[in-house]
């Protein structure tokens, strides 16, 4: 069967990274940016130029480094917006302008207050002002799944004709069913006269767990472009999970008259990778990237039970890279070793004092654990990029005893602003105590939505990597700290949540709700 | 539009239950099965009575205490395990046997070594031995989804004419996609001339993240049962999630020709027991019930954007049992109202030691924590659940300390079969520390698999619950620890894990790989 190119369009950066608490610094961002470019990704969303000057900064920072995927930045049908978009992404070696407004009868009059002739010639001028930055442009209609399809088609045709070179249907809220979806992706091919002269895309959200079957719906009706995320991160229930949709285009390739250029084996780090840095867990029933998802093939044999091979599997745990953790540096790696290592990762650290405090920190650790993994260096780089200069509050020492029936205190020494502080206070536990005499000294007063604990990499000696999410003013901002102490990281983990809350990096402007 | 019933068949304590390590006690699977009689699920299926002595008792107690859901076993189309079931099903006031056997090629020749018309005999005396025990019979072909569709019509018609009142069509390794299986549907219920005396049913693997969506397809295409389990739970990727099922036919109740009798209201505390009772999160971007799911109605307002509500909401959040903790108990509380408010969780306790016990333990963790959630409940009595004779290693006390820049030293006093035993180790950190003094002792070597911390409830003081998962010499247990002292619930749970070790429980025949 003659395969057409699918073209998967990640959206982990922006619509992921709306998630609650899921931002990532610059640093962060061009992470995950390179590995997606690993994973030969066709398009990286890298943001939403207009939201905050942070936003804007990644975007540029990522255009300038990555060269084989293509840059995109979101924009609302405004001048300005489209116009910062354009700046942002404006060094990059392959680029897009994403612009969108939305079409549903509910938006256009509650969120826009435009009518719908209005919607319309504003979608048009939004794409004559893309055109003064790219040639490739992306329209989408907001809420299109709630969309008359009338005024869709209307919309589109007008947009193709100004020059959108890919339209997008998403379904903002999840609301939609799969083979309803596909019968409007047909309608709209066939109802729009210069249907043709784009590209086809949708963005499906998972409110009731279909965002990936809704998305597959529809490259079967005819769509070539799925947006999606690494682990479906993304607000509330999440987008299409990139993994299921294109694991399930190549292990049903008798079905689909499709294929991804995808590397497959850069699935597993690229899912890890995303959880380590927004610390948003990946549940071990998750397809493709759960703990267990190849159970059968990790060494756990149930009770003898002899299966052969082809009889339980549909796709083989290596082809998406579930390998064994390898053993990649010890403690008489070098610094020269260390800093290839990194480089392999895609880790580029941004100075020499920061590759040497990351290379006194490995050092440090070689010590407490025997095998250090490609993982363990991740969290270890993590730890490091709130930089000296916007690390408001640092741990000097901390120290609490649990004791079955004692009330545990904690005291704890921080650098605050450069100056040393003392505190001491007693909790129900020692994470509590530590929360506490950190508390007396910061006093910042933010309240903790969420405390979690990772195991990093199996056995005993394994880093635990603690993430807190801290909510001050409608700030909501994650931590993480990553030790072999499960306490010390807790410290840690709070103490970059307080840094992160203390920089001003926060976002002024509205979200993309696509 | 008359709507027709969709049948909720919840497999969490069978299928659900053969994910590695989340084998639940008896006392465990009574609690989950009176949450799934609160929810008003169809049918429970209890377990598989022929895995184990401890399945088949399991089941029979379940059968002795849901009144309102029919119980179900699985059992292989053999005498013994048929009959297996029937006993263990025999005093339920509604009972059902479900039967299977294997009938792609592969399975039929590489597993089962039989012809097809040796499986299509073997399917008929299935039936009529299960009808000594039940009228009410379910009967599976396992592996249908890579079944040839003229056998899989000369099986079905065989066994409903035999009797079976409902026929099970599972994609066991989760190969299908949603169209094609709803044609599979269609297929079967227009060429099988005695299909309309049988109620057809599907059973939905996710391992390519389809199995909501495919289990919905076959609905529209006839299906009336639908089994599932609550979080998606089960082998590899899992099962159709119950929750994702439900709603979906609720929201979409203008797509769908039926309803359920689910109380949704009851599907978040359903999701939680269940992953508190078997350590396996839900993340939080999971439909329905991850923590983030809902996000927007959780007073997480972005940046000051105004949405209407109906604006971007297709379900809302009190539907499925989201509300926010209700303050329950307090440390001035009784025993008359703790053992009424345990009552009011479907929580009976096995005597009135282990109330007593329970209690006690309430009133000290009433000490430390200002607030007891219904979820700080259900830990609790997870505690309780090794009783005093079955707990062969027993934590007298434990002491350790977390400071910057020294090595741990963990000291820990155990009971073990009644003789107190010290030891001393060190450890990359307090938990590692534990861990080892605990080994020195107990010298089991079992292998540490996970090692998983959940916050219960929110704030500071909140109580953690460990997840410590072991393996030893094929077997993989969970158990769990929960305490407002981190450490000291880490080494509560690795205790439990013991304790379940050297409980001789361990399954000794094949698992359903329905």
């Amino acid at each position: 069967m003659h395969k057409e190119k699918l073209i998967i369009f990640d959206t982990t950066l922006r619509d992921g990274e709306q998630s609650p608490g899921a931002s990532m610094t610059q640093e962060e961002k061009i992470r995950v940016a390179r590995q997606l470019e690993k994973m030969r990704v066709d398009v990286i969303e890298a943001g939403f130029a207009a939201a905050s000057p942070g936003d804007f900064e990644a975007i540029r920072a990522i255009a300038g480094t990555v060269k084989e995927s293509t840059i995109c930045s979101l924009a609302r049908a405004s001048e300005s917006d489209i116009a910062q978009a354009g700046e942002a992404i404006r060094s990059a070696a392959r680029k897009r302008i994403h612009t969108f407004i939305a079409t549903s009868p509910i938006h256009m009059e509650k969120k826009l207050s435009m009518t719908p002739d209005a919607v319309v010639e504003r979608a048009v001028d939004a794409i004559g002002w893309a055109r003064r930055h790219a040639d490739d442009i992306e329209f989408s209609a907001e809420d299109a799944g709630r969309s008359d399809l009338d005024f869709l088609c209307r919309v589109f045709e007008a947009v193709i004709k100004a020059g959108a070179t890919t339209i997008n249907v998403p379904d903002t809220v999840g609301y939609n069913l799969p083979d309803q979806f596909a019968e409007t992706i047909r309608q709209l091919l066939s109802r729009i006269p210069n249907a043709d002269r784009a590209i086809w895309s949708v963005h499906c959200h998972n409110d009731l767990g279909l965002a990936v079957a809704n998305s597959l719906a529809a490259v079967l009706a005819g769509a070539r472009q799925v947006e999606c995320t690494v682990n479906g991160l993304g607000e509330r229930a999440g987008n299409a999970a990139l993994e299921e949709i294109v694991m399930a285009v190549r292990t049903r390739a008798d079905v689909f008259p499709v294929e991804t250029v995808i590397d497959t084996a850069q699935i597993v780090p690229a899912s890890k990778l995303v959880s380590q840095i927004t610390g948003y867990p990946v549940q071990p029933n998750k397809a493709i990237v759960g703990a267990n998802a190849f159970a059968h093939e990790a060494g756990i044999h149930q009770d003898g039970v002899l299966k052969h091979r082809e009889t339980y599997e549909i796709m083989r745990a290596e082809d998406v890279g579930w390998t064994k953790n390898k053993l990649v540096l010890g403690k008489h790696s070098g610094r020269t070793a260390f800093k290839s290592r990194l480089a392999g990762l895609g880790i580029e650290l941004p100075s020499e004092e920061a590759l040497n405090a990351a290379f006194a920190r490995f050092k440090d650790l070689a010590d407490k654990k025997h095998e250090i993994f490609d993982e363990d260096l991740h969290a270890l780089v993590s730890d490091e990029t709130v930089t000296p200069a916007r690390e408001h509050f640092k741990l000097n020492y901390a120290r609490v005893t649990s004791e079955t029936g004692e009330t545990p205190l904690a005291r704890v020494t921080l650098a605050v602003g450069g100056q040393e502080r003392q505190a001491e206070a007693s909790g129900s536990g020692p994470v509590d105590a530590v929360f506490g005499a950190v508390e007396r000294i910061a006093q910042s007063n933010a309240e903790l939505l969420l405390y979690s604990v990772n195991a990093i990499t199996t056995g005993t000696d394994a880093q635990g990597e603690v993430t807190v999410r801290l909510a001050k003013a409608g700030r909501i901002v994650n931590g993480q700290g990553a030790d072999t102490d499960i306490v010390i990281a807790s410290a840690k983990a709070y103490l970059n949540a307080l840094n992160k809350l203390y920089s001003s990096q926060g976002r002024v402007n509205p979200q993309g709700d696509i």
